[in-house]
């Protein structure tokens, strides 16, 4: 795709992963497992959630996706997991986003935070971080 | 209230407000409105929603706004007016303010950002802050 | 009406709710509101919601308005006043409704809970109900 | 841990739980599962969930797992089978639990009473546990 | 503006409400509101929202608002009164429209409905609109 | 059962379903899995779900699907899957099912438009269903 509004999807996508020659998009989803039933869904995405929308000024890349993580903690959707990949792929640490997701237990509750947190410490796991808890 | 974590939450509050002498709290609903059927809801969220959660390490101070905000957002709820004062007591512009709302678009849809706007604005008009929006 | 599963509903809103000669449903909203675009709503809330599922064995009348009031809180939806009133109706006192709202705290955050505390209370000042909250 | 507010929590959680020589805390989670990336996590629920609100006046014990399960089922988070638990543990029966699912389908529509029915059949067949529906 | 997604949403507009000269998208809340604020959310409604979404193959017109209706009255956002008018401008019957809120009593529950049927029987009367109901 | 509104029920099922000799209900979920903890589940909601709301005249049966599945989607619940079935069932193509889920990234975010596309797909899968995308 050479469309203008699609590369600079894609060109903000790769600021909030990080890009492999195989997977240039990293591990974001961008709707290509639904090419099938609805090929529309990756320019969507890809134009309208990451170019228009990700790319706006306003927020930095860290606040971003703190701002995201926290939407879906309050809604209960499984979508954290990839979120927490973009987090720490910005550069937010273990820390900053286990702060971010218990900072949230006077809005959404602990059932919601604990769900996220179960997530967070599947990717952390996988990607072999630790948290230094010793001064807690 | 001597309470040691009273004053942890009390002194936590006055980094997320701007104090003044007749409201210590500054603008924070710290549930003082429920005294007559529920004395002990104060201390419950100076303790705990302040002394022990925005107390905590992890996010800064904007980022902690950010994620409630963002968690409101999603929930559709009507403090988000004292969150939006709060975020511009630690230091959030406007356009930061704004660019957290409409970031969630992917996220909580339209209605329930236009609503957060609607709030946000309400707040900007009333504290005379303006936007310039010449660049945009 | 003379429905077996409508006279069953009526009866059991009796039930719930302080029947006067104007109004022999009481406080309950049963829809009527919408005659002239729904006339079939009232039936179905008086023979399904009431008669079916109020009327159900299992819990006690205390029990089934604790959880209405709790999934209603869950939801930041604004028919809490009607159900606190329907609380007071079935004998819990304000410091048991109160107590419901307050529990969820750590299931649906401090936001909703405080909504309704405000819905909570201003059904116990039309109703003249005060707490004794010395001993707390 | 000897603070007096955990404490007071681990004496809560035992009332609410089947507590054993192996686990005192029997069934209930309390966030030990995330010691590694947040050790301050188990504080905060015992000291606050249990310490300050489970144990708060007002509600008794059935009516306080009521509340729990039924914002829960609101909610279609998956930590209804713990609460299961917990009814179970602090005498509800299971024709009560049902029917406290049962009773919100007027409020949270069927999908998610479902779901939390499924819950609830997969603890008591756990626990061999059977209703007796003959009457029904 | 000419650009062209932009103009594709303006003619898609038309299609679901009905333009008058003052008003060339009539009814539709396209973000203008917050043009000091957000300038950009304008241009984001109307060329995602109506010339990506709305403009899509896919379900026909009505079908399209029945959608809208739907997740709207299952989140409970005040947005409902619009989109009974987008519903009405394209041909929806006021009994199609309290028909299609009506039948998500078993998915969402009566509060939502209920408020949701307020909110399409204040369109109904702003419009002069009456339900034959004799029949039923 | 030979009840009057039991009977409506299951002719009104019948017409959302394509029903078997040995499955007369097709892959409608009837309640029948809680026979054992809840017997009236399943008169519950072929009476009143299907019998008095899916009946219910207004919307036609394509509109009805529609709608649940939007309400679905809206509320992130796993019932997606059986609610495809149906919309396959009354005629809906695969084409008009991803239309309607798509049309909701507006009101509901992608997470949500995401999961129940998923859900989707591996009920076309099952059954054999692709969709022309050439032309997309």
């Amino acid at each position: 795709m050479t469309n203008e509004r699609y590369q600079k999807g894609i060109e903000t996508i790769k600021q909030f992963t990080i890009p492999t020659e195989e997977n240039p998009t990293g591990h974001m989803d961008i709707g290509e497992a639904f090419t099938d039933i609805a090929p529309d869904l990756k320019e969507i995405i890809v134009e309208f959630a990451f170019g228009d929308i990700y790319a706006r000024p306003g927020l930095d890349k860290k606040q971003k996706v703190i701002a995201t993580i926290s939407a879906l903690v309050a809604q209960g959707t499984p979508q954290i997991e990839m979120h927490v990949r973009t987090g720490l792929a910005v550069g937010l640490t273990a820390e900053e986003i286990v702060g971010c997701i218990i900072h949230l237990i006077p809005y959404t509750g602990f059932p919601r935070v604990l769900n996220s947190l179960k997530a967070a410490q599947k990717v952390f796991a996988e990607q072999g971080i630790t948290i230094n808890t010793s001064g807690q």
